[in-house]
């Protein structure tokens, strides 16, 4: 990664500072807690999450360290007194982080985070931990769908547009995770060695005195290796307009509005008799995991999906939450109602048949789940001591997904609304 | 502003990059264009939309410059050829830009965006610009609802753990705009000045050894100018707690679960028995437009809203699109079904009645709109020859914004799914 980000600290919510402060003066600051970040639920109908920002969050921890100018912007606009910044002027986390892996799935009660250390040093954490797992969350669960949905077939992320700009390189990083083939995001590239692709848009047509002329001038630059946008005035005269400037081994046309099922059958046809027997088909246009499931007859090379994609297609947040559960090795949670959740530091494992297939987690709150065959642990080091311990690579991550899509019963792959996959059992150690 | 942001010339689609190379080769890069941003429609069943992130865009632009480290990596993963990376290494926006002002409103067709200059330094511009005002007025346009709904009780903005870290200052921003009181997020109070406020979360309370030494430990940093939570575990009990060792002159107490209309007026009840006739009730907890409406009669003093505003309510992104329109003074547009645009420069006024009230946008291609008493133009400079005008302050737009939404006719500020507040006449030149 060749570009500096930003330092993180003020990231957060003002309230974190404020409850920093009043417990550093009454002296509860040091006590050792753990914090879990979990999800009640999934977004209604869906059936699995995707745990996804992992790697983007052990970055943001590493820059979450002060600089005099944001000790001073926080005493200047009263967040916090002198006392709590000179705490604050060597601040880092020097606790422990167990995580889920990024590529792991989760289902309503995982701990897929536990942050151990100090309230303070945990404290601190919350915001910034929720935002980039909220949303690289939301992102890869929406297009890992989108992938079940497209069969093999490859999908380019080109999203970037309808979202912030910041959020546009963390979701192209998300959906490559997920299995998308390459993004749209040059940015992604550069720090996230995603496969970056594009060609040309509308506009580069209508630039041109003619449709042929702007054909003509990609070809000079790029050669058949290209996709040619043929549905800037008429597809059909474009098609032949294409196959008449780059010949019949044009590497793949991109057809962006119409009924696209329509589209490309038509322009199969229309290929295949110009002699471009080869020449794919690329569409696009609001593509959503629905909309490329019902592509699948269609003679379709590759989807470029949008939209959709960048704002979680109808889940744009995970709605992960962080909370406080064990406080100097006495397990505590919230009681007024509907927000009740199970105190203690938990142990997760996925239990699985013979044949590999998952059929529930389990989680234990202070203690660790019975041992069973096909057992397998959820939850591995991210921090120890303050050191970040090794990471597996955007690409381990995205295998391990894959694999984890092929373990869940085949009822978890489908798009219509439905349960949880598979259920998580939540015990108390000794139960 | 004290931090360095990074610079955006990788915050763009691959595809920017291919024209250019193309359009550079063929001579067509050097032709004058004008690019428009708009949108086709709203969200469904909105009435209006809010231009947000001009500000931003105005800096974003600014940092649109070329480091050897951002060429060397275009060339390294094959994006331009070594020409074109020369072209870009002086490259700076030379041409003009025209914007609504931001906290304006937008209706389906508005020329929200006009950006003139050669193809290529235009073309370049497209992604990042979307991204900008895609979530920003997404925010903005979400936020100005539950603003309307909260009758003028004051909002406060939480909602960045919900999105992404760097997407949540500028949601803050945005919100603010839209007539937010305060955010919790302190980087949008540093970066743009928003107030901020926040004061404890459910895990202070936790970590003591009970709820009173929480509120006493609070009490003791900042005095009884502070909110505390009430509702960790029974909120009758954390009200009654909270007077004990705040006293009767207790700022605020917030309640964060159940159901907020009969917590609100069962705490109002108890503070006023209590003696505590003018400590305020804070609400949260998933609040959106509808749920703050529905608390109209309540006696909440303040929300505070999350994710609702961050994801804009239903409406993460404000689909506007940016296009190409004019080429060496020719109007252009494409002409395939269902995306068609009308092609030109626009000019745009807003139509009034004598006593205010608008009642119809008029936008005039390639021309101007004929002019009648109560027209109010709509369009003013962001650049001039690639230099960036004076812009207003966030504040200023604020106050447009609320003189903007006094100005539509009344129907436009229900909640309830309806059509534009008033339409958009789209007329060429002489017609």
């Amino acid at each position: 990664m060749s570009v500096t980000l930003p330092r993180t600290p003020l990231y957060t919510d003002h309230y974190e500072y404020t409850m920093l402060e009043a417990a550093l003066r009454d002296g509860s600051a040091e006590r050792p807690c753990v914090f879990e970040v979990f999800g009640r639920r999934l977004p209604t109908g869906r059936r699995y999450g995707v745990v996804a920002g992992i790697g983007r969050l052990a970055e943001a921890i590493e820059r979450f360290r002060f600089a005099e100018e944001d000790l001073q912007d926080l005493i200047s606009r009263g967040v916090v007194a002198e006392s709590t910044a000179d705490w604050l002027r060597d601040y880092r986390f020097a606790g422990d982080i167990d995580v889920y892996s990024e590529g792991e799935l989760y289902f309503p009660g995982s701990p897929i985070v536990t942050i151990s250390g100090t309230f303070a040093e945990c404290v601190l954490l919350e915001t910034l931990t929720l935002s980039i797992l909220n949303h690289d969350s939301a992102i890869a669960s929406a297009a890992a769908r989108m992938v079940t949905a497209a069969r093999g077939r490859p999908i380019l992320e080109m999203g970037s547009r309808r979202t912030h700009e910041s959020a546009a390189i963390a979701a192209s990083r998300a959906a490559y995770l997920a299995g998308f083939a390459a993004t749209s995001n040059l940015e992604a590239g550069r720090r996230y060695d995603v496969p970056t692709a594009g060609t040309s848009a509308h506009a580069f047509t209508l630039l041109h005195e003619s449709e042929t002329a702007a054909f003509a001038a990609q070809i000079a630059s790029f050669g058949t290796e290209t996709t040619l946008l043929v549905d800037t005035y008429d597809i059909t005269q474009g098609i032949r307009n294409a196959i008449d400037v780059a010949g019949p081994r044009l590497r793949s046309i991109r057809i962006d509005s119409g009924d696209l099922d329509v589209m490309a059958t038509g322009a199969r046809e229309l290929l295949d008799e110009l002699g471009a027997k080869d020449t794919q088909i690329v569409v696009s246009g609001d593509l959503d995991e629905y909309s490329i499931a019902a592509l699948a007859a269609a003679p379709v090379d590759m989807y470029g999906a949008g939209t959709a994609v960048v704002v979680g297609s109808g889940a744009p947040t995970a709605q992960l939450v962080y909370k406080l559960v064990e406080v100097e090795g006495r397990p505590v949670a919230k009681r007024s109602e509907h927000k009740g959740t199970t105190g203690g530091r938990k142990t997760a494992v996925r239990r699985h048949k013979p044949t590999g297939t998952a059929t529930e987690e389990v989680v234990v709150s202070q203690g660790e789940p019975e041992h069973q065959t096909g057992d397998k642990p959820l939850q591995v080091p991210l921090f120890r001591g303050g050191e970040l311990t090794p990471q597996p690579t955007l690409d381990e991550s995205r295998e391990l997904l894959r694999q984890r899509l092929i373990s869940i019963p085949w009822e978890g792959l489908k798009l219509s609304p439905g349960d949880p996959a598979i259920p998580v059992i939540m015990r108390h150690a000794g139960e």
